[in-house]
């Protein structure tokens, strides 16, 4: 048969693998020729600190003291009841937002956060929009459920959104905005004012066209925030028509266990429709339910976070650094990305040289935003030390 | 705002309940009013005995003794390599299959396994053939990949498959027959003979119209045969075209985890791209990998599964005294399911009479197949043997 007629979308998405997998495999190949100690990976935003020890005590405990049948047995598919009731305080607590454990919906991380959410919203033809420089999956998946993604060049003075540019995207086919606040991959935090904005422009087009539009805000990175970074209002107290993602991911260095959930804000009407289509999203991409056991080991970690002390270092010492040799970087507040602009126009061919210091980077043209690239610190602060020589050798070829 | 204006589909998914958690749900309720031990829940297919000890030790002992870093971290999207050479290796050992650690994709369990396995063959109008009685998700997963199902109906005299029916069915539009077996909702196993005439049939089929009709092998159940069945031949040695869907729900009691594989027979032409529509599929959906810790978990615990033998007992305590007592049954020799004549013409009505006896049943339905209920006997033996004078009184109210 010379046809394999299947599904081309889907061939090309395994086949092209994103620049960010590449970069790492190419780290790991060049590990093998120098050593690894001598090869400076900044490439991937796998967290580099161990979850807390509450997490794998919680793990064992539930081993050795439970019923190892209803420990690994299916939950609902929204999750398990005390796990959501228990998540709902804990948001509350923090944020007074009048979430109920019914509003909550448990996820297999970050990405399925995100997917269940726009299948949920999506009907065929709709527009998403989001702000660049963005996750550049988020395309993958507003295309996976018949949607297109409008992309907002980034304001690159401040990495906030703007809003002209942004108003005058905004149609009748607009279905949501994805925010991603802290971002990934600039770090930066979105103002409060930026926020408050964002959400009156919202309120007033979705009266404008008399359907809402709806707000999903991608947050995994929520709890990482340095210094005296002015806490993030929680989306739900200024838009009713919120959905809140989040992954356990990066705030407990969990990535590989898949585990988040989806607030759907109670305040907005229809409310038991959106969470009932979150549902049936999830049902119908194959989840069936979160993890079991991680929904009640996270419970015993709730306000509790992996140490990111460490990050905050590395982020100072790189940023310190950095900007002495002469290289341009807006201030992250958050996450653990610096987005520092290239020190020539084309950020593919400014990695390619900077690989010739053994500096692994992600040039940025598939975050949606030309010129930069993305330092992932969540790394050791041994192999930034190391690696700052490189950095500045790279720096004087660019005449720094 | 008057309108949701959401994905009207995904909101019907999410608010009518499947009849089986419904029935789940009305045990519960009922088992507040009368006591647990009163109810005789019948409608859950999930494993009442506990995941063989290797798995829970291996738990603890990666903990104990692994890097936490590590242990949690993303694997890459197909799954960590040692898994998939493990699982290659271990299926090759029982079943001579040739099948290599690239052909593998690690998934969050059986559902997964098949809406990745739908979405990466899956052209818009593409329609997918199953044999009824059939598990009811294949129909969500089917059509929210843009595809419909057309349910042969089911061969009531054996439950294996009406040949005629089928072949008269495919036409240059199927893209895929899915198959599961043993059987969910009967127990059955298709015949040696039964899985090479379909085989026989995909062949001729797919070079008549020049283009190959997949066949995906549903699964999870492949362990759980009782006596001396035969054992299933493994599909990739049968046909080419093949994707056998796995999850390690059933085997090892782990339904909760989310742990399972697709295995893409890598005899098929285009066997790369095939392979490369999976993990596209994977990736679009959102599932980034499989969960980490269970990826290595059940590296340990390969060639081993839970006590089935508490399976067979209830199988047999059921079956024999159920047929005494007047019910018709096909003998099953799989999974934990019986699927037993309702003793009046509308199973729901049937299911309600037995209500009154506080037996709870499922009404075949659902599944494709009028007429019969389905009881899910991965329950405990004690719970079976006091159920059995209720199900007496309920066949002498139909005067058997």
């Amino acid at each position: 048969m010379n046809t394999s007629n299947i599904n081309p979308t889907m061939t090309q998405l395994g086949k092209v693998r994103s620049v960010i997998r590449e970069t790492f495999e190419y780290g790991n190949k060049r590990a093998k020729e120098i050593g690894r100690e001598n090869v400076f990976d900044f490439s991937l935003g796998n967290p580099s600190v161990p979850a807390p020890e509450i997490v794998d005590d919680t793990i064992c405990g539930l081993i050795k003291t439970g019923d190892s049948v209803q420990l690994h047995s299916y939950t609902s598919a929204q999750g398990a009841e005390p796990t959501r009731a228990a998540i709902a305080e804990d948001i509350n607590r923090r944020y007074n937002a009048g979430i109920d454990k019914n509003d909550i919906y448990m996820t297999c991380g970050a990405a399925a956060s995100l997917t269940v959410s726009i299948h949920a919203l999506a009907c065929e033809g709709d527009e998403f929009i989001t702000f660049a420089p963005f996750f550049p999956e988020y395309k993958v998946f507003v295309n996976a459920a018949g949607a297109t993604l409008t992309v907002i060049p980034a304001d690159t003075e401040n990495f906030q959104i703007d809003f002209d540019t942004f108003v005058s995207a905004i149609s009748p086919k607009t279905k949501a905005v994805i925010i991603n606040t802290p971002n990934n991959p600039t770090g930066v935090v979105l103002s409060e004012s930026t926020i408050t904005r964002l959400c009156e422009i919202l309120k007033a087009k979705s009266e404008e066209f008399g359907a809402p539009i709806y707000l999903i805000s991608d947050e995994p990175y929520r709890e990482l925030v340095y210094d005296n970074t002015t806490v993030v209002p929680y989306l739900t107290n200024c838009y009713d028509y919120t959905l809140v993602c989040y992954s356990y991911s990066k705030s407990l260095s969990l990535p590989g266990e898949r585990i988040g959930y989806i607030v759907v804000c109670n305040k907005m009407p229809h409310h038991e429709d959106v969470y009932a289509a979150v549902c049936g999203a999830g049902r119908a991409l194959g989840f069936v339910c979160a993890p079991a056991m991680m929904q009640k080991v996270i419970v015993s970690a709730l306000g509790t976070t992996s140490d990111i002390s460490v990050y905050k270092t590395n982020r100072d010492l790189l940023y310190n650094a950095l900007t002495e040799y002469g290289y341009k970087c807006v201030h992250p507040d958050g996450a653990f990305y610096l987005f520092v602009k290239a020190l020539e126009d084309d950020a593919a061919a400014f990695c390619e040289k900077a690989k010739e210091y053994d500096l692994l980077l992600v040039p940025s043209d598939s975050f949606g935003c030309k010129g930069y690239i993305r330092i992932a610190y969540c790394v050791t602060t041994d192999m930034i030390r190391r690696s700052l020589p490189a950095f500045k050798k790279l720096a004087e070829t660019y005449g720094k």
